[in-house]
This record gives C-alpha cells, sequence and structure tokens, in this order.
C-alpha cells in the first residue's frame, strides 16, 4: 500500500538525464524500468536522430534496447531542464560549465544529482559545490549518485549497487526508488559530501594503480596501493566534512576498488601509459579523451594545500602529471611512505 | 653502527623453514638474501636432491636459483627443528598435524613462526592456537609472516610488503630483518591473533568471489563482496580479539584483495568450479588440491555459533560447501543482505 503510493508519488516526478555518454545512457535505463516518461538531453543531434530511429544509443552501451515511446530526446538542455523536476547530470565534468552556460532556464526549486565523477575543472569544485555556489542550489536539493558501477555491466544487467545520497532523505528515497529494479539494488545516504569526494579521489588512485603496472610493479604491490589509497582517501574526506561514516562502505572502498582494478578504467589506463613513459599529451592524445583524475588531482592537490591531510599517492601522481617529475623515481620514494 | 649490531645479532640466530611449497621457497628465498645459512625440511626428498644438483626447486618457483652452499636440506623435520632457533613453518594447514607427530626433537625455547594461512583441521585451531594448546608453546614465542604476498611475485622480486606479528616485538624484528630486501618490505604488528585470522579468513572470501564470478556476476558486484567482507572480517575479528587495529592495513584488506582479486588464487578457483556447478567433492578431484578456505569456512562458521558476528558471506559459503545448498539460490539471498 505505502509502496504503491511511493510508486505512484515517483511516476508525478518527472526526470531528466543530462548526456549522451555511457554513463547517462545506463541512467536513462534504469530509470525507463520505472517511469513512464523521461527527458534525455544530449548535444549530439545525430545521437538523438538514430535513438528515435532504431531504439539505441549509436555511440555507448549500443546493445541497449530502449521505449522511444518513453524518451523526450532533445539537444536543447533548456527544454530538458524546464520538463523536469529532478535533473540527473551525467556528462563529463570538463564539459560541466560550458552546458550550464547554454542554460537560460532557471534551476530553482529543482532537484539536482549529480553522477559525475569528478572536479569542474573551471571551479575546482565537486559537482554539488559547483552548483551550490555558482547557482545558490540548497544542499537540501544537490545529490549524489554513485557506483560501485561500471555502466558496461548495467547494459548487461549484471547485479550492481547504487548508493543515492542527498541533504534531504526523501529527496534520495525518491531517486533510489525509480533507479532500483531487478539487477540494481540502491541505498541511500546523507554523506553527499563525502561520497561525491570519493567518487573524484578514486579516479586518482585508479591513475595510481595504472602507474604502478605501467612502471612493472605487480598485484602484491596493487593490494598495497589500494590498502593506502583506502586509508589515505578517508583521511582526505575526513578533513573535508567530518562526519560519521564508514569509508569499507561499498559507496568508498567499492567504488574505489571497481575503478582501481578495472582494466577498462580511463583513468587507470591513462596511469598505465604514464608507467609505460607516455608523456602527459601524448597519453591523452593516444586515449582521444581525458581521464577524469587529471583534473581531480590538481584540484585535490591544491585543496589539500589547506587541509594537509597526509596524501602521499596524490602528491606522487600530482608530481608526475603536473611537475614533470619521472614517474619510476617518484614511485619509489612513494614505496617507502606506504605500509 | 646499531643496524650492523642487529645484522650480526640476525646472522647468529638460526633459521629454519617447514615446507617445500611454493610459499616456503619464496621464504628461503628471502632469507638467504640476509642469511650465511638456514636449514630447509621438505619431506620429498627427490625434491631435495633436484635442488641439490639443479639450485632450484623442481616443483615450485623453479626460476629461482639458490646458492645451495647456504641450504643444510633435510627430509627429517626433526634436524630441522634441532638445528634452528626460529621456525618457519610453511605446510598446507592440512599436513601440519601429521608432520608435527613425526616430531621427536623438543619445541621448548623454540620460536615459532607461522607463514600458513589457514586453520588446523583436526583441532579446528588457527596455526598460533594450535601451538600454543597443543605445545604449550607461549605467544611471546609465535608469530604470523602475512602477506599480501603471492609466492610467485616473490620468485620475479617484484616489490611486496609482508607484516611480520608476534607477542614479542623484538622476535618480530628480527624475523623482519631477516626477510626484508630490495623487493621486501616488512613491517612489524602485535596483532598476532587478528592477523592470523585475517589470513584464514580472506581465502573464505576468495571462495565467495570465485562463486559470484561462476555463477556469472560481474565486477560491480565483486567490489560489492570484497566492501561487505571486510567489514565482516573487522566484525568477526573483533568478536575473537578485541584490539585497537585498522582492518585496511596491507595485512588484513591488502591480504583479502590480493586474493580475492587473484585468478590464481586456488580458493577462488575452486569458488568459480563451484559457481559453475561442479560439485565440491568434483571441483577437489579437478584441482588435485585442496582449498584452505574450504577448511576454514567449517571452522569459522562453527566458531561464530560462539561469537554471534553477523556474517553473512561465512554463512553462505558453508551453506554452499558443507550443506549442498544451491549456489545461486544462496547468493541471491546473499545479495540481499549485502549493501
Amino acid at each position: 500500500m505505502i509502496l504503491q503510493t511511493i510508486e505512484k508519488m515517483n511516476q508525478n516526478i518527472k526526470f531528466a538525464v543530462i548526456g549522451g555518454g555511457s554513463w547517462a545512457t545506463a541512467i536513462a535505463k534504469m530509470l525507463c524500468v520505472n517511469l513512464n516518461e523521461i527527458a534525455w538531453y544530449m548535444r549530439n543531434q545525430a545521437a538523438i536522430d538514430h535513438i528515435k530511429a532504431y531504439k539505441h544509443n549509436p555511440n555507448y552501451l549500443s546493445s541497449v534496447e530502449f521505449d522511444t515511446k518513453k524518451l523526450i530526446l532533445t539537444s536543447d538542455i533548456n527544454e530538458a531542464v524546464r520538463y523536469a523536476d529532478y535533473i540527473i547530470f551525467a556528462i563529463p565534468s570538463a564539459f560541466l560549465n560550458g552546458e550550464l552556460e547554454n542554460l537560460t532556464e532557471s534551476l530553482e526549486g529543482k532537484v539536482i544529482f549529480s553522477a559525475i565523477k569528478g572536479i569542474v575543472p573551471e571551479t575546482f569544485l565537486i559537482v554539488g559545490e559547483h552548483f551550490h555556489k555558482k547557482y545558490t542550489i540548497p544542499y537540501q536539493n544537490i545529490g549524489v549518485i554513485t557506483g560501485p558501477c561500471h555502466a558496461e555491466e548495467v547494459a548487461l544487467e549484471r547485479l550492481s549497487y547504487l548508493t543515492i545520497a542527498c541533504g534531504d532523505a526523501s529527496k534520495a528515497k525518491v531517486v533510489a526508488n525509480v533507479l532500483a529494479g531487478n539487477y540494481i539494488k540502491t541505498k541511500i545516504s546523507d554523506d553527499i559530501i563525502g561520497t561525491e569526494y570519493a567518487a573524484m579521489l578514486k579516479n586518482i588512485y585508479a591513475i595510481a594503480a595504472g602507474i604502478a603496472h605501467g612502471l612493472g610493479y605487480g598485484d602484491n604491490f596493487q593490494s598495497v596501493i589500494m590498502s593506502n589509497a583506502i586509508r589515505e582517501m578517508k583521511k582526505f574526506i575526513r578533513k573535508v566534512h567530518k562526519m560519521k561514516r564508514n569509508i569499507n562502505d561499498s559507496a568508498y572502498l567499492g567504488d574505489l576498488l571497481v575503478t582501481g582494478y578495472s582494466v577498462f578504467s580511463r583513468n587507470r589506463m591513462f596511469g598505465n601509459m604514464i608507467g609505460k613513459g607516455y608523456t602527459v599529451k601524448s597519453a591523452m592524445m593516444e586515449m582521444s579523451m581525458v581521464a577524469e583524475g587529471y583534473y581531480a588531482v590538481k584540484s585535490a592537490y591544491a585543496l589539500n594545500q589547506e587541509y594537509k591531510a597526509k596524501t602521499p599517492i596524490i602528491d606522487a601522481v600530482y608530481q608526475i602529471l603536473y611537475e614533470g617529475k619521472n614517474a619510476r623515481t617518484v614511485f619509489k620514494k612513494l614505496t617507502e611512505k606506504m605500509d
């Protein structure tokens, strides 16, 4: 009875997904299980036309078939924002600011959920903070959707767990309910800052894991990096926002592991190339995309000049990516600081 | 100056390695870096003859070349025990009791280090407890050598970290010093019970990870298992022996990860076969060896009838391996208990 009421309530709340990449596509897929209609913005009109004609995204998770009657596809971000009560952003953090500059619709009264794992390069803020500070959205209307969750496994309908964090638990519940399904389990959290920092920091640690692999370190050392990384993450996040949290929950440790151990992670791949001797520029060109952790480490390093947490792994990645230091030398020193 | 004194002191302490497998071979290799002589017991006389003739173990880590002048090889466990002040046991736990029954030499005054990750099946005790209770060795003379460390990577001289735990810190230091080298970093701990339980429990979680993989669960779920496993491990160990420990240290979390994420782990492989539908018996026959976690889960489950920690993963593995329950059904229920 109560569940039915919640379901009815959720049915009436309008959702928009912002982004045309793999994670946005995965989220659209999850939403379509529980909702009759969603707005879906992507800037690529050709992709929209393809989805309308062939019921799948031509570029990402193309095995996922959509019921196009449920989709209000648009290449106008304002149309999507106007339509929705809840807006889920799932674009690379590097493009967020540019997209938002096209916005003429007001975000007032909208509930903003970030499925972005990174730092907005122009403001050096995590996404929630960016919306809060630049668009004066209250934290009660800001939330985070976090993994551990590779979009590719959502496409395969493999069991995955999401954590939905929001300052307002009732809004977290709404999002948790519309995303949950046969192969998606959701839980809610009030740690909006911590979960988003964790999602951002894990990309730095995935770069570190990649560098180590590229330098020839083995599985034994990989597990030592992860063990040190989660302790470092705990210290860092505690400095940013002190509250009771279990750093070994899936949203923190699980998310770190799924990225750090994945050979498909862009961040790990980027680190691997650096470890193998590519320059930062050539690694980026070779990958033809930017690893989120590249921006994250600059911001985390800068932030930590204030927080002064002991972050030897972040420091090492920063020195390699931004100070041109030799990866082998930096990692040799880093190994002395680990245990 | 002080370091030289310690080194001299270590040089005078006599070490024996008990076991002829890969981990025993790795430990013998590490010891030979820092010591001029060690005793090395293995029951297989043909392997001894091979090492004497060709300088490498024919069966395990055969790429490792030994300076045979340093080795007192013997197939008589009493000769090794008589020789040594410090005895490092590195045989499968299933064989320990049988080997010890051949012992006529006294263990009094000897320092016993366990590099065994498991439960002694006859007594359902971890190795340290077995020596303490059955041989009245005081805990001050009992220690544990623990990873995260695949023996294969020691052979490749890839950087690895060991934790050496002992009730008596000075003895932990002795062992930490003789094992440390260019590619081995060691730290000491006083958590002799916790590190050994962690090393035992991680094999159960590796079986669980293998079962999940065999059943078709993906990487997202794998990271959720690991995140739940470390929390479960923390609760269990706290019940067994409450003390201040950071469960995310390498000896606990690192050791869990290196086993749980390794496709080479016997325990994970065993679980994988169970997940794919092999019976316990046929999986064991196929592998022609026994996974440590098979004994560990029986013991952990029995112990927990007393401790009553919440251990859904251990319970699930127990039900599958010992109660003949269907792996798919048990895991379906288990996924409801995770987050």
